[in-house]
């Protein structure tokens, strides 16, 4: 199995580094990209569950762009609604009326939710959140889990990081995932002073094990939220539409008071969403909050139509189907080859680590060697499914995993 | 002449009350679109310098989707761009070769550009700006004009707003504009603690008029910025691009280390921009920031199609032009009806008050009485001209306010 080259995204990359910092930076900087050499940096073009980068190497994608891509790349129902509405109108000096068509859909699908508000950014609603949340109870503190990513707004931003003053992260606790005693010492240490427990739905962290809640931890979060006056926000940026359509909480059975969208809301169209309960609409609504493409019609043309076809299909039902695939054969492989491969999280966006050596090494060379063979996995991110995912996808993916473990078994 | 209607936009305004906190919020509320009654809600579709809204009412706009339309609405050289950009890959796991052909050609465009980030909204761009500045300086504060607009981060927004903290305003200091003392004075009372000058290249607050740099005042702050260390940053997200292309402080002929753009930049396609020195671009790669549709491809291929088109036809030129025709034009009028029509700020974006009643009521009753007859006009808020006004659409319009120039004087 010949394995790829990337001259060109090499190249290209020297000169984005000269006038882009980093060259390219977040969630999609190349530096956790390990070994380097694996990994292809620009994309030419993308269709379904595939892209191909700029030196014409086919990738199997199960990043879909860090989680947006849900449907597959270049879906025609979402594009072409896209594409209609934006020939009509897309931004312009009033929104068109698909906004109150969308807000009106969401509405009827998600249980917990009273009423909604439509942003660019995932960090857009999870800073309104907080916002709304400290409005309304007229308190200033948050507790968040240790590990978990809301954005990159200082205050969801760690000690110590870049540009941050302490001002800006003196109102956040951090407490361990599923520890609910965690949160009533919390509250103990802080009474009457937290606005809100904003967590993911479930513990997905970078660079560790992602961690299902425990029996009981969220119904017992929920009624001590309720109890003290706290605002329960889930922020299901990650995991929302791939877990439950009607939000991941449903899925783990329990009712936020703000829910935050974004990512695989309109299959990589830009929009994110807040959505609330009926008792924070009127105090949500003094606060003020906008930005210039937030009322763009082509991206909620997008996302109704995401949404219609991930019903129709059953696109959770899909992806999760396809995880559980393709993670029990990858585990199969490994154990023939005679690795441990641990995955965790749910089975549409899983977490894999092979546990035979804790630095991690093994893993990222595993994942680079499949990578450079057609099968883009990162290690130190959950992956994601989609349901443009095929059973003959699986099946190529796993025969090139098969031939990534000979691989690194011959250099370890 | 005929006025218009707007029963569906105002059903379609019912339904999304209940749906929406504010049924429309942010800066497209029509709260202070007094009186209600003279505009209308939504956009069914919009072509070049028009758009026409549910009730099938054509407006000549004047509001340009608040400043990021530029060339016209649906203007075909940028949407193929985006188009067939997004048809091959737009929002994936990777970037496309595009982002770095932007960058590329907006360092070689703006004089101040050492290198180039890209995000979605200006708010990103100005919160990215401030915390590279405390990076690189290590300070804290960050001195402001009062009435000056950076976004809805909770620092950019004013004491008594709601769902802040004072943790979140206490490292701001606002000084009066053109204040050049104001700013030694806020250095003494803080030394060594100022890390940024934010301001936009001339003042154009909302509810008040604008106000161009004082003779030598750009010129004395860029001085002191770099005598005392301060990182001096220029938000060019409403003034962008319409002023002059390499940057609205060319146009007044001094250099900032940061330069905030968005709005112009890409003819309402989602994408905003921050520009920096080459000094500051360590530090910038330093400072974690991102998005999930950060790097998304279509943005960036119509950006690049929008400042190819602004440089061929002369953007700026032609907006210059057609503010100033537009607004003389209306002065007159104003005179030759017996009212004093104050234009102020620069003609591409100009802000226009009747002086002859403080309350602001004869000014709004005129530009509702504009606004029904088919030239949108807002009382609050600087306007936009775009390269797609032609001589025509101001013939046309300086006929509609000689029309409502009648109907209110026969009101006051």
């Amino acid at each position: 199995m010949k394995t790829y080259n990337y001259f060109k995204s090499q190249d290209l990359f020297k000169r984005a580094a000269r006038v882009i910092p980093c060259g390219i930076y977040g969630h999609l900087s190349p530096a956790p990209l390990v070994p380097p050499a694996s990994y292809p940096f620009y994309v030419d073009r993308a269709k379904g569950s595939r892209f191909w980068d700029v030196d014409g190497n086919e990738f199997i994608d199960y990043m879909c762009a860090y989680g947006p891509m849900v449907l597959g790349y270049g879906y025609e129902p979402v594009d072409s609604a896209a594409r209609k509405q934006a020939m009509a109108v897309n931004c312009a000096t009033a929104p068109g009326p698909v906004m109150v068509e969308l807000a009106e859909y969401l509405v009827a699908l998600i249980p917990a939710a009273g009423w909604v508000f439509f942003a660019k950014n995932g960090g857009d609603v999870t800073s309104y959140a907080l916002m709304v949340a400290r409005a309304a109870t007229g308190r200033k503190k948050v507790v968040m889990i240790k590990g978990g990513y809301h954005g990159v707004a200082p205050w969801a931003q760690l000690p110590g990081n870049h540009g941050l003053t302490e001002e800006d992260y003196l109102n956040g606790i951090r407490i361990g995932w599923n520890d609910f005693e965690a949160l009533e010492k919390a509250w103990d240490q802080n009474p009457d002073q937290i606005a809100a427990f904003m967590a993911t739905p479930y513990h997905h962290p970078t660079f560790a094990d992602s961690e299902l809640p425990a029996e009981g931890y969220w119904a017992k979060v929920e009624a001590f939220c309720k109890r003290k006056g706290i605002v329960l926000i889930i922020d299901d940026v990650r995991a929302g539409f791939r877990l439950d359509l009607r939000g991941s909480n449903e899925y783990f059975g329990f009712k936020p008071d703000l829910i935050c969208f974004c990512k695989a809301l309109a299959n990589g169209h830009p929009i994110s969403a807040l959505v609330g309960s009926e008792a924070l609409k009127s105090i949500a609504a003094k606060v003020f909050y906008t930005g210039s493409y937030w009322f763009s019609a082509g991206p909620m043309a997008a996302a109704l139509a995401t949404l219609k076809e991930l019903e129709r299909i059953d696109g959770p039902g899909l992806m999760a189907a396809a995880g559980q695939r393709l993670t029990g054969g990858l585990k199969d492989l490994a154990r023939a080859h005679g690795f441990d491969l641990k995955v965790s999280g749910h089975p549409a966006m899983p977490y894999l680590r092979l546990t035979d050596d804790e630095s991690l090494m093994l893993h990222q060379e595993w994942c680079g060697e499949c990578t450079r063979r057609g099968a883009y996995f990162t290690s130190h991110h959950n992956w994601f499914l989609s349901a443009a995912h095929t059973e003959e996808d699986i099946q190529r993916t796993l025969e090139i995993a098969d031939q990534a473990f000979k691989a690194v078994k011959e250099r370890f």
